[in-house]
């Protein structure tokens, strides 16, 4: 890829960058360029995937606006998923910016930086759809779109060069939950007046139809749940407030009380009640203490944990190692939620063990007690339809959603050399009404593990592959330093090598192949600390290799005395 | 779970014991018991799952058989897929059996032991369908099954107590590719003579309906391949014989020669055209070196790496890496095999890569190029219906598969008392025309990593876990025996924990700490190893957690000169 010039501002026109969600799903942050003026759309963060070891999140790398700081008006938020706002308690640390967002989302966000004690530093601009915000030479107007969020919105950004759509995540609910329809008189409105680009979510482009409505999973809770003797277990995303408005109402309908169950449910549903996003009904949450008290038949519990993540408490209940929770015959548990592609097999052994303990397990293989929050195919092509753009650029997702995107807009009609298929860090450039792929900037990802941003890379992951193959062998040798004499060892330490209780001779015979190389060593060579080591380090990688056929890390440490 | 008498033969009766495969897709082995006989279906493996790191395989421990050695006449093989036959080499290492199975299913084996050495030392016999073989007081029917491996069977062992079915993996395909119909004749004659279990494949027991012919797949192929205008690769499982016919059939159909790719595509089509299970047209076959020279709508590459195994030449392929053979736009990709759980995102990858690389991809995803080798629940019904069983007992499926796959029973009319739903290490004891599980023998897994069988368990493990979350961390002192002074040290070498390079300062923190820890401590401490191993590790965990919220294995090496 070649990298633009050192300031690519020079080039004039609209510069659209994905600084992150282009040939991946999350991460999603899209920055809009003119003149003097930039501003972001989304913010958001990514869950490590399997060979990011030891890694707790990843952010986008933010060099680009770092560097033109100064010129950065604000952060556009679509909704309050992760994937869009995960990665602003990192990115405000750095850059001091005001946001814009409608309640929910900006409720979650508040609760976000209030964590990373950022909250009073920050403004947060509450918007409704239709509103429009004025940034620099650009101007914004949100426009509802319905998601498995609510309160989600796309943007219409008014620039210089024509009218860009960036849908953020959407489908095309005909029956949302709280009525609140997608705004499609907005978006063809914008249709008519003439739109530059449409950027469009591209997640389930792979779909054909339509994605089934919200109010699918209602009507599969009023199925199962009055025919469920004992517990009932929802589990699902604490953000997703229509679910468990859903959930909720069920419960009340068969006479169960709610109990709310894990830490960013109780705070997502707090936030949602303060702002008028869920209705619950007065005395219909209980809590662990009156849940001992309650008939089974009388208990419905709402949960986080339908990812199977080990340390939840739906995890711990599915071991059998919950202390107020004993899951038994006739309880039901529903999984509420995408079996995220990586967590198949968690998910799995989760079910298993509700199985071992006697529950049975609706989930979205089975049962449709999941629908998903983004548009399929007929939704996608009803958006080109209405906005009818001169250029598409898909968004949000793998390499081969946006290509598959970009074909299905030519299906309604977008000419090829219209559709531009951009990655991370592409510079999309628009001027006189044509749009290029022209360059590149430096982007990239960022690891977050514990309290470090950005000090663990590609060398200490590799590192870590490498340590959890085969584990790893530290050898000690002392030399003096006068004499070249070895003074002490070879001392052999390992952890997750071989078991230590068991393997003396082998150990023993180790030592032995380290001292013989070392007897056979001149005292010139002996001083070379480099070359000891080097030579320890192929000496037992080629013993290990042919006894054992496994391949440690070797670590040699020669102490010099 | 209870562990049964020292020996349980004494209880009488015949005894069926799963030493794999209950509770746990692959590792399938099934001992059956009775008096002084015992024999053996299948002797799998299983790959390792993702928390078995550095893992290469893992097999069933056979402590049972090994107490009993002098009385197991033999093992019998229902097919060669490896959740069934890969553990042979590892198990008749130690137990020295005559092996029975079809010819395709000695023929894979055979393979194998030439690879272990063992050829010479292993009798193998040869049987075909609708053969009796006796073993002590067992004799045994193969019965054909279709199945995703040709020359499949079940098994019918009669026993002093009554028949068993054992059907291994099996689906009804009424239109295989050779032909040879599930032998449903034979099932129905014992159904008629009254069968006393049925242990069935509950592998897709949640799958309705049936599970589609693999015709289906060559039809598929037959509506691609002609549309293709560059080079197709059609990735499959080697074994899956039918799979490599129907794409050297459709190749032949258009004009393309065929490249066989991967080390056991090579060896296994070898063998089935050996043994007249794959026909080839003379001259259909190429190589590399013909490759370079034959126009791209000639060319149809037969290869395995359908997982994404990132050595495998189909990863490098998609990465670009591969010497002879660069993918352009109007290539064709077509994966024709299962997204094996755990690999998703691995098989997701290469998608995009070879879309990366202008590649058209075809999966199962998104079009018929795959079917399932194991039978949906109308198939499975039929099998209860045709067999009659008195008892019920569901096998090869994860513990959900098995409850689900006994209530099918049920529901067909298998009384509930009678559907045994065991576990590996469960002994099922049928006497007297009456089924229980009757205890438990000892079972379990070995782990096999490099040459090594057994000497890697879970204290390893969980070291590698530990490694591959945050690294290590070794710290080495050396102090004066006499006098107690430390006189070198502390030195600190770090692998996957922080940046080496970039993180001096920190790592002389790190020393500073250990130096005041040290200068702190009395002589007699000091000489104290122990305790300064586990004061050292206290105080560098709490020193990282705080500063930043890592845990890396903490290595304390104390040199006493």
């Amino acid at each position: 890829m070649d990298t633009a010039p050192a300031d690519i501002t020079d080039n004039g026109g609209l510069r659209i960058i994905p600084l992150g969600g282009l040939g991946e799903i999350g991460l999603n942050m899209m920055a809009y360029e003119h003149g003097e003026d930039i501003i972001v759309a989304d913010c958001g963060l990514m869950f490590p995937e399997p060979q990011m070891l030891g890694i707790d999140l990843v952010i986008p790398d933010i060099t680009y606006l770092r560097e033109r700081a100064g010129r950065v008006r604000g952060i556009l938020l679509t909704h309050g998923h992760e994937d869009h706002i995960g990665a602003l308690p990192y990115v405000l640390q750095e850059l001091s910016l005001p946001l814009y967002g409608t309640a929910l989302t900006l409720g979650f966000i508040r609760e976000k930086l209030k964590e990373f004690d950022l909250e009073s530093e920050v403004e947060l601009n509450v918007v409704k759809p239709r509103d429009v915000v004025t940034l620099g030479c650009f101007s914004v107007e949100f426009i509802r779109v319905s998601h498995s969020i609510v309160d989600g919105c796309a943007l219409a950004i008014r620039t210089p060069e024509g009218v860009v759509i960036h849908t953020g995540d959407f489908k095309i609910d005909q029956t949302p939950v709280d009525g609140e329809l997608t705004d499609l008189a907005t978006f063809s409105r914008y249709g008519d007046e003439g739109v530059l680009a449409l950027l469009a979510d591209s997640t389930n482009v792979e779909r054909e139809g339509y994605t089934l409505s919200e109010r699918v999973v209602g009507e599969a809770f009023d199925e199962i749940f009055p025919r469920c003797e004992g517990r009932i277990i929802v589990a699902a995303f604490s953000s997703n407030i229509h679910r468990v408005q859903q959930a909720v109402d069920a419960a009340v309908r068969c006479g169960r009380k709610v109990l709310l169950n894990g830490r960013s449910m109780v705070a997502n549903v707090a936030i949602a009640r303060q702002l008028g996003y869920l209705r619950m009904p007065e005395g219909v949450l209980t809590d662990l203490k009156e849940l001992q008290h309650l008939p089974k038949e009388q208990v419905c519990m709402i949960t986080t944990g339908s990812q199977g993540e080990p340390m939840s408490s739906l995890a711990r209940i599915a071991m059998d190692d919950h202390k107020q929770i004993k899951l038994e015959a006739g309880d039901t548990v529903i999984l509420s939620s995408r079996f995220i592609p990586g967590n198949e097999k968690t998910i799995s052994d989760l079910i298993n063990h509700l199985y071992r303990r006697g529950a049975e397990v609706f989930h979205e293989k089975v049962s449709e007690v999941h629908v998903s929050g983004h548009a399929s195919q007929e939704e996608l092509k009803l958006m080109l339809n209405l906005t009818r753009p001169r250029h598409f650029v898909p968004v949000h997702g793998e390499y081969r959603h946006l290509v598959k995107h970009a074909r299905l807009a030519q299906r309604v009609g977008v000419p090829a050399e219209r559709c531009l298929v951009a990655v991370n860090g592409d510079v999309i450039r628009f001027a006189d009404g044509r749009g290029e792929i022209a360059g590149a900037v430096e982007s990239g990802r960022v690891y977050i593990d514990g309290k470090g941003i950005g000090d663990v890379g590609e060398v200490v992951l590799k590192d870590r592959k490498h340590l959890s193959e085969d584990g790893m062998v530290v050898v000690i040798i002392a030399i003096n330093q006068a004499s070249g004499e070895v003074i002490y060892g070879p001392d052999i330490v390992s952890r997750g090598f071989v078991f230590e209780d068991e393997s003396q001779q082998y150990l023993d015979e180790t030592k032995k192949i380290v001292l013989d190389l070392l007897a056979g060593m001149s005292i010139e060579t002996l001083g070379e600390w480099g070359e000891v080591k080097q030579e320890v380090r192929r000496i037992l990688r080629r013993f290990f290799n042919k006894t054992i056929e496994r391949r440690p890390v070797i670590l040699p440490v020669i102490l010099e005395m």
